[in-house]
């Protein structure tokens, strides 16, 4: 995922999440694309793209799991009935603490997340500028160097773990865990929608 | 308010918009000020700064009205029980046309607004980069030239306002409607909340 606005204080009390993947589906894309043939990828933009808004989220969240979700009212569907956008809100039992994202193919490409702490956002303690007619400091740039693309790194890191298969390595639960927590959220914003944008409690 | 990442294509199928206010109140504000205080602003974070954020939903959106507004989980509570931070969900009839705020005095300033249209969110037709390894272009900086400073501008439309009452000009409606439509929704959150976060239908 490609993340602007990443600067933020990860505190206790991040307390609210916002993610969103979207981009523009021509129209050979809505004709002819997997994701759009419920044969295929039955989830649609939810399954596609709303895969890494959640992701996003569990990131920023330590992977620590919600406690229910509830779909925004309103999705739009394909033709096929697979969902073209949509999007959800998760709250956790912690106070405060909540997270939202949209996906759709629908909109603009865009790939952002916002993380409000107590202390950061797109700045740390930023404060009201002189005689409040705006805030500070600006936000700048963040570039966090890597020693080979990250393309790559992903490659190694893909290769590492299947070579670690091969040779009877312990198994690492790192990445199923995240991708099995990822699904489940998947599977009950599904299921809020189902079921008229109900709050659907989710459990790991 | 103050608005960062304006740019934005405004097209019929503006789907969603996503706005927040917040501020970290210091211990002299959460123990004095008139906004925490339930017999004063007995609205708190809502009706002090989840006002700015409604208010830019409905500017973004033509000032249209929404359909039903659903709050989220979590609300945060003063010892007095004024709200600290809330948040909420609006819908429209239109499809997948949707808008979620939230509010906070426990977190850093922030004044925010995004909108995702069909064709621009923080760009305009914004595409992938070569191999897909970002998208482009980079977002710019837009400056909005006014003849005078805006606080200037916001005392000179207060003054032409009260001297048309004064003069007797016939009575203008648009701050009147926005700031009505603007209640209402506010209204509907604080239903939602104590109704257990179930969508409340709103009406102008």
């Amino acid at each position: 995922m490609y993340i602007t606005c990443i600067t933020f204080s990860k505190k206790k009390n991040c307390w609210k999440v916002y993610s969103t993947v979207t981009y523009l589906a021509e129209d050979d894309f809505l004709k002819n694309d997997i994701r759009v043939n419920p044969n295929l990828d039955s989830l649609g933009a939810l399954g596609d793209i709303g895969w890494y808004c959640i992701h996003a989220i569990l990131w920023v969240h330590d992977y620590e799991f919600p406690n229910t979700v509830t779909a925004f009212g309103n999705p739009e569907y394909h033709d096929s009935g697979v969902i073209l956008s949509c999007g959800a809100c998760l709250n956790w039992k912690t106070d405060g603490k909540v997270a939202t994202f949209c996906c759709s193919f629908l909109s603009n490409l865009c790939m952002d997340i916002i993380a409000l702490g107590t202390k950061g956002n797109f700045l740390d303690n930023s404060k009201w500028a002189e005689r409040a007619v705006g805030c500070g400091p600006e936000p700048g740039v963040f570039k966090i160097a890597t020693d080979m693309p990250r393309e790559r790194l992903m490659i190694q890191e893909f290769g590492r773990l299947v070579a670690g298969i091969r040779s009877g390595e312990p198994k690492e639960n790192k990445w199923p865990i995240i991708s099995r927590k990822t699904q489940l959220i998947i599977d009950a914003v599904v299921a809020s929608i189902k079921n008229g944008f109900v709050p659907v409690k989710v459990v790991y």
